[in-house]
């Protein structure tokens, strides 16, 4: 059974998997690839993956775990956290720790094993996004879970360990940290001025037009004031909505649109750039939050200067946003 | 000139170090190494860094910058910050911004190039740490610095762009956001219990005995309860001291060689092993904190999955520090 840690200085959470390794010197090798190998995403593999969650596009006189499908959602064979069992909190002295229940899905993306994301269709795309709404609302339905972290590894360096296009969602019993900060800060912000922070970011950009990478009726994609890494992005909805889960097909038409359009972008800027995607949405059933607005932060991974962290909380990014921005408006789609 | 930028949301400031890079297509690539070139950190070029702002170990007839000595501090020849100008606060908007003061100086911890810190003799390593205090206590008079971070990039993969045994200072006009959670978290327990949290969990280590690596009169090393990365280790002080700067010569010594043993476990466990360390210390002319405890955090960097974060302060861990610390305690040295 993994188990959920906290640091007793700082209330970070940390995940302790046991199975995910055996002995000191496994951690230094990278997980195995399937390059060339055998793929447990691709279709008419679906034994190997466990029973799916949520499919799209398979006929309805097809059996469940068929071949044929557009989108499935699986359970993670190697879950990080499990789905069965009782938190069980419990102290051991100052420290606090809970077993480590959770749901750990994979969203197959599509049924082409050599598909990229960023250059999916629209149609193909949307069932992406589609998919990590319905899967938040069914988890959201377990009273354990206070989360679900919605995210992508794309390319080796940035933590993928399959090439298959995928990506993950991770229910959780706590509130992430950042999820934390952000609300606190959000909310800082909300007290004094009585105004979201996100909706003040997206009037500014939009009139300064200096970070503003590009934009849609529904969405904005900006280069953030303060990014992290070189070429980050936040796509942002224009109206303001807390969580993610509320959204219809014309959003999602919409997010799809500039997701595809951003991340081609960021692609022909840097060919071929791994990056990771999360999706930053309110807790689960809490209601509607005037201070918090719901977004994507992509973040490329580059060099190890570029985006270093220090290891306390501090970034050194040697490009500014104004200028990121200006080569991903030029570039030719 | 360097700018500070802070995320109107989180309260996290960045470097925009705008001389390190210049087209997209430059942030792919890693930064050049040394291996088997021409070393900037040797004896001999003592001309090719600025000129040194502190040496060991060079006899008092010699001039400065000359070729003999046991360790040398220099400034960064590419700094992330810059000494000289203003602070020149700014809003733009809902955003704000610095001029990039501060002092960003590399310590040469020896002038064998291929010596590696965990295996220096005691004489030789414990001139790093009497080097860090004697920084410390020198920046600290520069009353437009409020933090000296302190740390060490040991390998590629940790983030080392030379391979000449060095750690680096930079002096910063902000709080980093860790330092100011780690204040804010055992300030919250000081308040509460009226004791340090350190303290507490030094006291509580050496009782259950299963997370204390190794110890000494002086100086406990731990596998922290809820580590980010596998093999992470904290070296901390017995006695309550809120600053590293405060430390006597015996404190040094016995500081040394806990360092020493325990790198010298990591390095046995995982054979050549790259690690980033930092020092957690309290800001700069702050007084004696009774909440706070100033100690070393190491943290191994080890395959992609092991000490994976989601980019929302989420970490895991596929190994419990019980065994990593069983693994490094049973090690020959």
């Amino acid at each position: 059974m993994p188990e959920l840690r906290k640091d007793p200085i700082l209330g970070r959470w940390i995940i302790i998997a046991r199975e995910r390794g055996k002995r000191p010197t496994d951690f230094v090798v990278e997980p195995s690839k399937t390059k060339g190998g055998f793929c447990p995403l691709c279709p008419e593999h679906e034994k190997t993956t466990p029973d799916e969650v949520l499919v799209y596009g398979r006929e309805p006189w097809m059996g469940p775990n068929s071949s044929s499908w557009k989108l499935r959602v699986v359970p993670n064979k190697y879950p990080a956290l499990v789905i069965e069992g009782e938190l069980d909190k419990q102290g051991e002295g100052l420290y606090d720790r809970m077993n480590g229940i959770g749901a750990h899905e994979v969203v197959i993306e599509s049924p082409n094993h050599e598909d990229q994301f960023a250059f999916l269709p629209h149609d193909q795309m949307i069932l992406t996004f589609r998919a990590f709404r319905d899967r938040i609302r069914d988890l959201s339905q377990d009273e354990r879970f206070a989360y679900v972290m919605v995210f992508k590894n794309y390319g080796k360096s940035a933590g993928a360990s399959l090439e298959h296009s995928h990506s993950q969602l991770v229910a959780l019993p706590i509130l992430p940290r950042m999820v934390v900060a952000e609300l606190e800060g959000s909310l800082a912000y909300y007290k004094y001025k009585d105004r979201c922070v996100f909706c003040d970011i997206i009037r500014q950009e939009i009139q300064q037009d200096i970070r503003l990478v590009c934009e849609n009726d529904k969405f904005v994609t900006l280069a953030p004031f303060a990014p992290r890494s070189p070429f980050e992005m936040w796509i942002m909805p224009r109206e303001h909505h807390s969580s993610y889960i509320n959204q219809d097909e014309a959003s999602l038409s919409a997010l799809t649109n500039i997701f595809s359009e951003s991340l081609r972008r960021l692609d022909s800027c840097i060919p071929g750039v791994h990056y990771n995607f999360v999706l930053h949405t309110q807790p689960l059933r809490s209601k509607s939050l005037g201070h918090y607005h719901w977004h994507f932060e992509i973040v490329p991974k580059l060099s190890s200067i570029a985006g270093f962290e220090w290891g306390s909380g501090f970034y050194i990014n040697p490009i500014p946003p104004e200028d990121t921005c200006r080569y991903l408006r030029e570039v030719e789609l």
